[in-house]
């Protein structure tokens, strides 16, 4: 009694097959992974986002090449973790994705991987913060080869305006959750980043790095 | 002593010049337009958005020429009016642009001039409800055909959801403050489309045509 | 010291007797069944909703015979259940439970156990996203056939959207709280359902699949 | 250019055409009306919600036997106006309009005239606020008689709780936008009338008067 | 090193002492109430609000006749409690604590206490739903008999609308934080109280029993 | 076809007849008290709050010893006034009512006169910001004298904390619209009174003079 | 019957006297400050916010050698003015108020006058967008030079971020009511300042040039 | 794979390096400060903010001098601790933190140690609430002696205003999330602070001490 299992819309997109591993046991995501597989014939890789240790572990054990991300390694803080299972595809165009601050590198990584998974390449800047303008001039180089930008930041969400205001790339900014007080779970970002004074910016939602790594790959892929 | 005028963003970006037309008067606005002009040598196009009556006459004036939604005409209730002044790019790339309801059309309609003043090949489908299906599934070749989506849609929002299921383009999702109640002057559109379930969705500001458009001949004209 | 039992609803309006389980201990809600019973000579069934997996197995040792929900089950990761006790009334006319995603699924069991509860024939439709229209296409013989639709749906909740828009039938929405990030707990859904442009829907609070099923029950008992 | 005719929803739901009056010049409205009832074969009525004065002027000398509320004559305060061109359908079943206050009443007049227009029987009562219980309890005959309520207050939106504790008749509740200070709009009805501890009650967007009588409607011509 | 104690409210105010348990150990609620009552000779009572269970085992152990509510009792679901330490005062004046739920039970009982603590006559009267309009009338003879009346009630908050509409006492209405979904904490009741259509209602804090008590004193105590 | 006239709570309560004069026009508003003070034998006065300038006349040229607020003339600015026809009651207890900045004045006098129609005593202090401390000292002596505060304050709506510390009274606080930016037409003054951590304050809705003084008379009456 | 006026605070804090305009008609603006004026010996100026075109006149009739900011001129849009009546301190340090859009700029005047009023040095920087980083480099000299900042920016606020990682001078930000959808009034440029990653920030309310402008004065002065 | 360490920003600005101490396990903090303290050859002072228990114990093991607030002691509630790691520099201006309640201390104990390790001199008054005038009264020259104050409170927020309007000095509030209901997490003093009729506040955000205390330090420090 698990999901449907939607086998076409890979067909449809050119996308890999998805499991959001939040809220469900190991055993039910192992199961539907598995399912998704031997729909799909393996020819492309299968995610699951938001895993928690143990679903971490059980994914291992079934596919030990399994690509996993930092998040749900206890050493780093137990965030949830993003795992790739299957071989990725050739790398079409290029996604940077640009996190502002330490705290924002799982939903970065969590933008990397689908965009990686959905075929295109990618490159990662990390900590690169607006107060510290030196940091973001260093990284015009990647930001210039990209065919589409994923920046992510917490608190104010500035970020995305500095780098919008640098290039004329396809730009995705994706708020976070990190922060306090009146950055209100991410809502001070998400604002500021929809009000944006830097044309050519689109938003996803909150911690939603899987749809901003998507969005850029399909961006990516075509040019 | 008007703004001061940017003109490198042109060529490092390869969008139109534009000038946000609200709370400046008729004459600040052609002064403006015209020392644009004057910097890039005409050889890109100038735009000028929300414009109002008195606005778009000085303008029509000015350039007779000049490209003029039909918003600002006073039998199509006054809406404010986008205008564009210049010789448009030669189109590469295809932008398609939906409109839910007829409320919606003029921000379509800043978006589908924005997107042909950046450069791109545009298509504009208007009263797609999401409340008649047939509609949306008579609109799938010119969806298949775009290499970037804008949907535009009030109340609640959910045009971008039941296409973005039948896509795998990138699709910029623009709420508007069409509606009343719990509308709340477009929130509920926009934190539809932010939490949309289908994946490869991202969203501007509400009412925000210039910037989805821009974004999307972005996208398209790397195709 | 328990509540006071109000034994004459049942007889006003037909329903069930009914306990808010969340926030009472397994003993206190036994004792409030067993109370409500007496006072209605087991006439009627008894519904308790919320309940946690204490509650659940005192229940059932007390009534082996009690029709249980799969939420408090700890396989299916824990959600409260919905617990019936006593035979259930001769069904008239019938329920269409449509629900959105795997996550809404116990809230759209709530609902159906209500209605089913309350009188009314039900059937359950599961995983009908909106962004598969297919799905929600290969529905259409069941919202036909029904005399009053529950529509269950979290993130943006489209879904009674699409389906108000194919059908006639009096629609009940019900947004849930799941999503994350500016789906801010069942508000973008909230929203989304109270300005949907679909006619002839109305709207329960967030995750309150009891109410829904005890209205649409009230609606197909007449039909 | 007018919006595109939709003639089949007529068929499929047994529903009134429509007009959103709000927005549309007088001819406009009058142009579309006019579609609409040509494309109908006048077998069934026409409604325009939200006209202004000029509206219903226009409407009233193209149909001088329009069935006008008392919303835009301007001893009235000039609030918005419905208007109903055609003839109604024979009446089926009972809806019963509750209105809390006078400001609330023009509503409860739209929610009427569309249950009627809608093929229902229909029966207003006027002024039952909740702070005088009085006037409630004298309702009572006509609530129990009806098949669906429609109960529509502003402020504190607290007579469906009253009512709904009354009657096992399903209730359409209707916040509306009176009010002040804290009221936000109609906020504070919204949620009262979503949160209300009394069972069977669904809720509409704040002042859709529309929606509501359609929706009772659809109930009532079932029973 | 704890709070300064202002050994001079009870003079100014005629008030018990008052210690806010959240959020402090056991022995730092022991230690200040120890000094509250050295200061003031013992000739008020002293209270501790919010107290958990190990606060209310140390403030049982060092006063054995502490007069302690049902709250922080395991068996009672382990809400915080409210204590008195000290003999009350002679009661001048009557306060009626209406309680619209069970839920709202805890919050009702601090009002009586602080109430009681402060000087005046007190009676309870609890689950006065106000779906159940036969249990506010039979309450009728206690309120009119009161000088001040407090009303708790959590989801829509309707009871002091209704109770405000049948007498022409001052009324303390209290918003509690029992609901779920778009009761958001309190939030709901807090603006149906505050909106509300009876005239003479004033509003505390959301689950704030202890400052409607001690207003509900002050004017009773005046009377 | 005016408001039902309910003649029966002036004799529940004690209170004046109370016409809302918001969104009646002159004519309807001079109906409506004309019917209440036949109805009353013209034994309680009649108030009129929230009337335009329009209103305050056709009511003078009626009742010529009207007793009119300053609000509605056109040298102060236009705010709507509160009128007050027929003979005052014999005034009992004292209700002292503090204004904390010119803007709210209207407001105070609202609360004033309300509370001199329903049989108190009032004495009125303007100017009394929290900003200069000597000023509310200076208040001292009336505030010891009353039997219940008014406290009317806008922007961040500190007094009433500031004169709670100092005096044991009933305080009944009115936050005021008065303000911008972050004070959101007076949620930031509401707010503030409902978490003042001075005790025994109670809250009515933003502008809601009239509640504030009804509620304080009826407090000061007993007294 | 003019504002109380408070003709100490000048001599406790060396700041003008002010006038809020907004609400006053253009005599009751030139009494006060007419009074004023005579309380201090003229040996202060005494500054008019928010005052209308009528207001701008009257005052300029009465003294003319007012100093008038650009606002009430009709041509530049009839956004409320700053006048200064007086003569100007001997200036001590320096304050820089940096305008991030055009739109900004009549804020940043209300700030710079009020610093110049209240004895500070003032050096004004406009057009300054986040979007275009050379403008924020070419604006380091006075940045360095100044002894406090003033930063306004509408929009999403991102410039005192930025600005903020150049220097380590004191900086208040002020957000503005520039922008539309998502920015609220202001509302996502005051979260964003509030949250900002910069330390050293500190913020005023949205439009709030006056204090943000007296703040950094006294900041100046010290110096 | 730490945060990469900005040795510069101590050079620019004369403030102490600072490490956010939440979300890092504590050897990860550990190691932080010890590159920090290489990087700038320990001529300046390291914080940790927010440090845990364990943080706080690895941190003292390793500097055994260092200074750590009364937060992360157990008896005193276990509320995250700040920790200043290196000597102090030599104190230049006065800043004076004063504290609205005891819940409040732990923000001002970080403002304080932040103002300290920026380098000024800094005196705390504590328990000074709105309610107790005396207190704030009896503070008079501890106030008037600073270069710069920090005012910290919770609830309503109104100890700014108060202290705002004795002194001219310039004055950095800090909202706490202390409180319940109403206050929404520190909201309620938020826009209190920011809407304060007091003129000469700047706002951090809520229980944002460190930038507070930096921003008074680097204020007093030029002094
Ligand atoms: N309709 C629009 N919505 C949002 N931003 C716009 C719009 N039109 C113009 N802009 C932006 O406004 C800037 C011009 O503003 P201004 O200098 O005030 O004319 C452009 O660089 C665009 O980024
Ligand atoms: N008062 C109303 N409130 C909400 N929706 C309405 C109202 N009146 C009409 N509608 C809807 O608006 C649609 C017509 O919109 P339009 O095509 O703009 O005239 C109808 O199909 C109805 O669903
Ligand atoms: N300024 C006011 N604010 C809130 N409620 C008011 C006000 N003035 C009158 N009312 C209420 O409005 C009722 C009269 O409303 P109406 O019948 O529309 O004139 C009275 O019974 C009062 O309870
Ligand atoms: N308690 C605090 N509140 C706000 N910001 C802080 C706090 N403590 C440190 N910071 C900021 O956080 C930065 C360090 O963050 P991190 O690199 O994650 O340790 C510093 O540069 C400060 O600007
Ligand atoms: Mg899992
Ligand atoms: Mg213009
Ligand atoms: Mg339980
Ligand atoms: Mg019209
Ligand atoms: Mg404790
Ligand atoms: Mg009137
Ligand atoms: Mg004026
Ligand atoms: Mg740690």
């Amino acid at each position: 009694g698990y999901a449907r299992v939607d086998t076409h819309r890979g067909i449809r997109t050119g996308d890999p097959e998805v499991v959001f591993g939040a809220g469900k046991t190991a055993a039910e995501t192992v199961g539907i992974v598995d399912a998704l597989r031997r729909a799909s014939g393996e020819a492309r890789p299968t995610m699951v986002t938001r895993a928690d240790g143990a679903t971490v572990a059980a994914l291992r054990a079934r596919w030990p090449d399994a690509w996993v991300s930092s998040g749900a390694d206890p050493g780093a803080g137990g965030r949830p973790a993003t795992v790739v299972v299957g071989e990725l595809p050739e790398p079409r165009g290029l996604v940077a994705v640009v996190a502002a601050g330490t705290s924002d590198a799982h939903i970065a990584e969590e933008a990397a991987m689908t965009a990686a998974a959905a075929g295109a390449g990618v490159e990662i800047v990390r900590d690169v913060g607006v107060a510290g303008l030196h940091r973001v001039l260093a990284a015009r180089p990647v930001l210039d080869r990209a065919d589409c930008l994923v920046v992510v930041a917490g608190m104010e969400g500035a970020l995305p305006s500095v780098i919008g205001g640098l290039v004329g790339t396809p730009l995705v900014a994706v708020p976070t959750s990190v922060g306090y007080g009146a950055s209100f779970g991410g809502l001070a970002a998400l604002l500021g980043m929809l009000t944006s004074c830097a044309p050519g910016i689109a938003v996803c939602n909150i911690d939603n790095g899987f749809g901003a790594g998507l969005f850029a790959a399909r961006v990516a892929r075509r040019a």
